[in-house]
């Protein structure tokens, strides 16, 4: 095991100079992980973004320059390497930070061959799904979100379930429609009832919202009846993404008794293109919330699970130059950590899988503009928000971008996310008639 | 396309004899698909059941028998195969049927060498997952089912939700706990809260029960943001299973409050190790009961779309020779059919994948022994089944083999599902140090 501390030295410079300073979301302290092509070579292959630039991770694998034991990055997905677990993890991560470094392993930076073709710039790259998505869970870990709803949708008074306060709550979504940021999302079709009706309609839905969420992805897992400590399963995350788990408020209220939501949530979930590790978040780990009442044992956890990630969503109206923020919030807020989460999961005997992506739910706050989604923002649809551009919203319209940002901000360096985004195109016309 | 209504022939035989006859489950009009492994060779391969015997497909298709112009037969999943859609599958079941009846093409017959090698006793052989699943999607169709739960949870004089008669009510389940027949499975351990108990234990579950369903597996697809109508739906149905959806009812009944179940039915799915094509179902359809009111224009479906398929479930305790028939219902009774479910289920563009799988809901009758878990059986343990080998069960205990069964009765010949069983294993100890 290699000492993973070295790679977050706050002094480290990469000699590629558009790593280095405090607006560089992408320095040699952070390193993450994403699929990549662009016009020469054509194949999406894993490679690791460093400034302004994407490190080929398939070609520099092959050079031998990495300490994989088997290629692990000759795929399509960063599911091979999130397989090898954390030591592999760790050893890859050191040896990038040596190759990147101004100090450190010359090799790459002394061969202008080699670096001229591993060296891709980013403007050129269409990124792919970094990861080929095994199970998709969405949970609901906002205090503040789920007493928000709560608030809403059923008694002010007792806002929050009776076991919310004890279960990290969650529900299985749909993997086949995560999708990378810049995916088209068309407006769903689906049954709502309008107050009052009888019966349900079927139509494009009229309040379309977000969720501003964080996504763990889990490499390794466990096999069928055998459970995961919190410190297995934190020791199982290997990285984050930025996750909008689009939704549809007026098809969710009317589907979702007794067994949850189903087609409100499964037309479109949006990530980042760039795994942030675990490793890189290390210097950022923070307490979350104090839990009271004391959790269940299963779900102890003793240290720090939870991450200080800047976030802020922004809304560009079609066609516009002007985006308006409309949401800053930290992830640090969620009372459920991701490991906690994890622990659950597997809690009955349930397998859990490289590939596996978790949501963390609805990421608010306590202020009145760090509230993750719409819904919360406008108290459904209530109390519209002003656009900078001028008009206001309820919820989404089409030819909308809603847009994820996520940032770490360290001693003089940042690690950032990148961006989610997605633009909302009209519904398609299906009567069901073929 | 070959004309399939010949493969139906009720006069068709076989030359392999054990496929003749009233109570051969497997005979030529049935040629259900699995993945099986035999001592001799070793690594699992896609087969075809023939009475006794498993035909060998990916030798038969390598000796150029079959009309697949790329090798789909070559993988350890029938998945190759099910994204051919409809014309490849009737034109391989054309091609199977005539390989394996007694006045078909005799290549394979008139070959001892081959047949030797291509036809393995399934007694010596173990089956495998038939799929690899992408998604693994429960659904709550049979109107009898839903009723019940309803009247024992929420309330007697309105036990149907509002949207049941509108929507077929499904939930997204988890994919990677879905087993094959035979495959043990661990008592849950999960949450739960006793009556009048202020917060909730963390202990094993102590109601675990079983829930009788088929399965339907999907092949082809459709991209994100393109539904599909009911009509293409019943196409891109490949085949069905038998299937348990395990279920702890202590542990749902706690954490299914707002998003639905997750761990109580996390554990494990077990399936049946044959799927039986749609194709073969053909002389078994059925119009399903009458839907009041009419469904939305995009879920009406004109014809018949149910199968008439017999099935039972019977309980054996641990190290008894007696088994009890706990369960005798028909698929026919449900309200809203798989190629419904299918259509709502991309209806708000999520796309649908080769390999998917739709749980049709718990199969329950009209009848008292006619429910399809022991949560209606017993009334929620309130009126234990006598067994045949003396004593009772509320619900499950450690030691219990449940097995689900199903058979369709046609003119003479049976198309069998063989069945779907599993033991129930002590829960794992777990307190979640490490």
């Amino acid at each position: 095991m290699t000492d993973i501390n070295e790679t977050h030295d706050p002094a480290l410079t990469s000699w590629i100079e558009s790593a280095n300073g405090p607006t560089a979301d992408f320095p040699v302290q952070n390193l993450p992980y994403g699929v990549f092509s662009d016009g020469a070579s054509g194949s999406p292959r894993p490679g690791v973004a460093i400034g302004d630039n994407i490190l080929d991770l398939r070609l520099i694998e092959a050079a031998g320059l990495l300490p994989t034991e088997q290629p692990v990055f000759d795929g399509q997905s960063l599911n091979a390497f999130m397989a090898l677990g954390r030591a592999g993890w760790s050893a890859t991560r050191s040896a990038l930070s040596r190759l990147l470094s101004t100090d450190g392993d010359s090799r790459l930076r002394d061969d202008p061959e080699l670096s001229e073709r591993a060296l891709v710039p980013r403007a050129k790259c269409q990124m792919h799904m970094p990861v080929a998505i095994r199970g998709y869970t969405d949970f609901y870990s906002s205090r503040e979100h789920a007493t928000n709803v709560g608030k809403m949708f059923r008694d002010p008074e007792n806002a929050l379930m009776p076991n919310w306060l004890h279960i990290p709550i969650g529900y299985n979504g749909r993997a086949s429609t995560v999708v990378v940021s810049g995916t088209d999302v068309h407006r769903p079709m689906g049954q709502t009832r309008a107050p009052g009706a009888e019966g349900p309609q079927f139509g494009p839905c009229r309040k379309l919202d977000i969720e501003l969420e964080m996504g763990a992805l889990i490499g390794g897992g466990n096999p069928m009846g055998r459970p995961i400590s919190v410190t297995e399963a934190d020791a199982m995350i290997f990285g984050y993404v930025l996750l909008n788990d689009w939704s549809a408020r007026d098809i969710q209220v009317w589907e979702y008794q007794p067994l949850g939501p189903f087609q409100a949530k499964a037309f479109a979930t949006t990530i980042s293109p760039w795994v942030v590790t675990q490793e890189a978040l290390e210097p950022f780990r923070v307490h979350g919330p104090a839990q009271s009442p004391v959790p269940l044992p299963y779900l102890v956890q003793r240290g720090a699970y939870n991450f200080d990630v800047q976030l802020e969503v922004r809304l560009t109206p079609d066609g516009s130059s002007d985006s308006t923020t409309i949401c800053r919030t930290n992830f640090k807020h969620m009372y459920w950590s991701s490991a906690q989460q994890l622990t659950h999961h597997a809690s009955s005997g349930c397998a859990m899988e490289t590939g596996d992506l978790l949501g963390s739910g609805t990421i608010s706050g306590a202020e009145r503009d760090s509230l993750g989604s719409l819904l919360e923002l406008t108290w459904n649809g209530n109390e519209p928000l002003e656009l900078a551009s001028g008009g206001s919203r309820s919820f989404i319209e089409d030819g909308d971008i809603l847009t994820l940002y996520g940032r770490c901000r360290g001693d003089g360096y940042n690690v950032g996310f990148g961006e989610a985004g997605g633009k909302v195109l009209p519904a398609v016309d299906f009567t069901g008639e073929t």
